[in-house]
């Protein structure tokens, strides 16, 4: 078991990232008085791209935890594992970022437990502390770690919201899409059509999102515009790919359908 | 243990699959652009048939998991078993599909809770990376990984439908109940019985899809047509055939019984 | 350890059945094809004792399962067991029967957890396939096996019914209380007492089946009427034993009760 | 461990018991037919005194288990339990009684959760089998075994009910508080008390049982009229111990207390 | 481990007890027949005192069991522990409590599951025996050993209340706060503050106790009087002494808290 | 391990902390007495530093313990762990805190079933007992020991609240965010800035603080002031600084961030 090997979790080559407004350079602040930050938006706008770039940028190592239901206290913090002379204490993700100064970033916050996110709480104050109570050790924080949360507020409801006690600890910066020129360098960058091709893609896009909270949950994201170009790149026509990676995966209402498949009629 | 024989996964005989469309080519297109797929589509219309196909065709392992609600993280990623020496990690499906480059076919996502989908979102965007929290690895997907999941729309209600941020994940084919003439060669070919026996069940069966809403939650099958002229084929009465195989099964309210044995009594 | 010794799972003894209209013939068909099957119909009227005897006469083994709500996928499937050189894979009985091809009988279905009948899924479709997730092995049943459910649709309410993905993979076999000739006659073997006496006994129930909605949930079943019949050939007078095995198991409202004294009292 | 050791479950000393109908034949005739018997009635009516006394005159040996919620299948049948050469099988109480043919009493069954009485079914039919799944072991009962089960229907909820599957498998006898004299006699016997001061205290029983639905839930049972004598027969004045023992046990509304009070006044 | 170890158990010194009523000679009865005790009152009136002065002047050991609602069955009776050779079974505190003829106290019994406590029945009746399933072990009860119960009627809500079957089992003692020189005597004995501020103190508990219900859910226990008092004597000033040990702690309301300084300021 | 190494738990460096009313001696008092404490506050008002500082300040120390709803008792008071020779007992922090005769603080009380609370009660009254059941061990605890808890009563609610048998056993201080000159000398010194931009950064907090209640959860704490601060050192400019520690974490809803931005716009 290599857990503590860093250098698993350094972005060897540089992500593509697009900067939208001074995001980068907020965050650099951010990092720099080590303040724990919550970065939140709709899905596939590009949150999970932005860490991974300032990870990189900052050459922190970068341990990302993708949150759930199921996780408890002991899949962050680390538990005892049974050996061959007995029990080993095993770090989990958390613990392994705080001892060895890594970026830690929970991935859709808002999915775990509000209870297991009280952990977090030693961590995100002047203590930056991890106690590990099963095992009798309380760790200071690695001074080059930081805690990175992600939540999207569209989903949030009276039932899965941050505690204030867990929201305060955190500065936030805001995500949506990109502004439709950078949409648009950012699909033909990543999917390789043209930028004539991407530009019809980014404007279906537009008009779904004009749908959302009139029968859509959420407009189409940026990532779904770069799989129907790659779809496209791969020589399906336009409309089947459209179809296929835009309208038929987001909706089921046949109303939905046919004013998104009107849309892509626009443009194809 | 075996679980990392690739050649266990691999499909040896050609799977009998009839094309309705133009799905083969759409999900060929999709697997080289390793866009994660969504079929969409009624019970027993041929869904998991078409992914067995694709994997013969593609002649790649397939790796198939039956979802269900009390699966944990770990039934789909991997745990920790105790060994003689102490533990032992062993991998779950989804890791070693990852690990062989299979094709990793998750049937019934709806029946899965909702937040043990969350450990496939890495697998399915620019990442294809999948965390092995409580091992401490982070796997890079084989290139030739690809991730397949099926769901019922008629099913979706609001306790359970795919998250937005899953959804937004996966390019989607719909399926349905092939048409007349697909489908009567489909029978004929799968059961035995002539060609004018399998039309005589898919005109029941046709009958039977339009009470769907209507006293049925599901109308009949192909896979339920095939059964019955199994049965007849070994001999059993068209009239019991069609009671034990599609009647009874289907369901216990008396007067879509009588509506059923009514449309079976048109044709025998 | 014992479980794959198919000889203990051979009925030595032809069970006694009394045929009620066709469904030796047809079961044996469906055998002949493999189908699943399901029999259905209200407790004591016979199931059990059916598929024993079909089980005896095809000369297979027969593995039964009590279903309950606490069964989870691995009691059906399997688990690993601690041993002295670590952990060893035990087959769960519907594995065992995979495996030397017995007929696999899962008694009461509606009480398992819908979404733990998704396990039985791939047996029950073209690829009669088992896959063991957590060993990473992939059963092909044995030529012989086949799946056999009994539920009962008098309980069947909308939290507990089976899933029309599960329903449609299944032929099925209606079951009620046999006719009034045959009940006697069943009655009289099973219990000791002569035609006449069964006679009575089968009165009293079909008056109590009329009452089935208008304050019973069932009718008497014909297991009832041969515990009362025991309990007369041990010497207890007709009236207490129809009190003791028929009347006060069955309610405790006292309406009901006296309704069914009063039945009992036409003939006794 | 000594769990197959008969001679701990035979009751020694005849335990006392005064027959308040006829049942004590009835039970000897429904064990003689090996019927599995339910007893029902009212707390601290004698159901499980009863019970022990038919055990000590069957010279039977007696297993008796308290149902309760957080019961398992796994509580009543067995589990593997580890070794220092691994697991080894220990048998549940229900196992023990099937093998060594004993008496098994489920006491208060309606505590246990419905689906966990399923594995009673095949011990109770004309199987008498009980299949260990998890050892892949079937047993047949002990020729001598025999299945109790006792439930209080006052308790009955549409929540807490027995299935009728379960409730047509037994033989039933209905217990209540034994008539004046008879509960007279007992009292005095197992209190130590005069029968005028016995007379006196079922006196007060009887009135607390013109009450029940009427702002108390049970009425004073025959085992709190024998505690309150035997306070008295330590010396505690009769009103200190009909308050200790009869009144303030059974309620807290100080409406109900007063009128229990005053019938304990009128006596003493 | 020592959990047999009896010495440990046993209460040194005199614990300081005021009687209030004649609950010692109550008690003294109880014990002689052994009879499971229940006691009733408010939070911090005096009745684990009460239990454990019993205990003293009994010269019986005394185990104490805080319930809770996550406690099983198994913490009370006890379980299997692995140990280099295997498992060891590991008497839980009731077991420990029959076996050595202690007085065990569980202390706060609502708060365990209802069906917990059936674990406890067969202790609490003419049996006087604990079956240890688990184990295929029969505990007959030390002749010293004797069952109480506390509870607070206070909390009693339809959801949380002992069910019949086991108030049945036990003699009530009531408790309430003592009269008021008796409770001043004891403010003053164990807080050590003059007869004169004790006085004041109760008088500040008898306003708060004519606020029950009145938007207090309790008044100010014994216990506060004596934590006030004690901060009092380490030379807080007494209005200081009193908002922290009686007013902050019992209420948020901002009305309750003025209506309690108010009486506050009446004595002070 | 060394969960007994009491010096890990000493505060080595003064904590930074200003006295808001009479809080030191108060506690001083209070811990003299050994009474359990309560500290009661919105989020980020300071109560974990000043129990950080008062355990600094006597020398003592100090167990935090960050409680969430998964939070057994056994996480409190230890369990079993496995070792070479068996199962070997570990202490958890509770107990670790009596033992060495620490301050256990237990963080957001309120967070932990009500249920696990009852752990505590024995040793907060004159017992100050531990009883680790589970291992058959009574804890004495150590003279210097004290309990504290924190809970945030703005979070209370009829499911989230203390029981009075809880509550009644603490001592209570009452936080709330410190006056303003005190909390822009806080500001001023823990992020760096003037107290010139620290008063600024204070009137925006009173401001916001008018609004809970009326759409915002809670106002600004003084953590947010110093996180806010802190990036305005790290040269981010004050408008953006504000947004992004101030603004964007405490609301998503669009009128209440117009409303905030209002009042950053004031003042920059």
């Amino acid at each position: 078991m290599n857990s503590d090997s860093k250098e698993q979790y350094l972005i060897e080559k540089e992500p593509y990232y697009k900067e939208v407004h001074d995001e980068i350079s907020l965050y650099e602040a951010a990092y720099a008085a080590r303040l724990p930050m919550m970065v939140k938006g709709p899905t596939g706008c590009g949150k999970s791209r932005f860490v991974e770039y300032m990870a990189w940028r900052l050459k922190r190592p970068l341990i990302t935890v993708a949150c759930n239901e199921d996780m408890t206290a002991s899949d962050l913090v680390g538990r005892f594992l049974l050996d061959k002379d007995g029990t080993k204490w095993q770090d989990g993700p958390l613990t392994t970022a705080a001892r060895i100064g890594a970026i830690c970033y929970l991935d859709e916050i808002v999915e775990a437990r509000q209870d297991t996110t009280v952990v977090i709480h030693p961590l995100t104050d002047h203590r930056r502390t991890l106690p590990l109570d099963k095992k009798g050790e309380l760790i200071q924080a690695h001074p080059d770690f930081q805690l990175v949360i992600s939540f999207n507020p569209g989903y949030q409801s009276s039932m899965k919201d941050l505690k204030q006690s867990t929201k305060q600890r955190f500065g936030a910066l805001d995500f949506s899409y990109p502004e439709r020129t950078i949409e648009v360098e950012i699909v033909a960058h990543e999917s390789g059509v043209s930028e004539d091709m991407a530009e019809k893609l980014v404007s279906i896009a537009e008009r779904s999102r004009n749908l959302k909270g009139h029968g859509l949950d959420e407009g189409l994201s940026t990532r779904m515009l770069i799989y129907a170009g790659a779809l496209i790149q791969k020589g399906v026509a336009p409309i089947a790919a459209c179809s296929m990676a835009l309208v038929r995966p987001i909706t089921d209402d046949p109303d939905m359908r046919d004013a998104l498949d009107a849309a892509v009629g626009t443009f194809f």
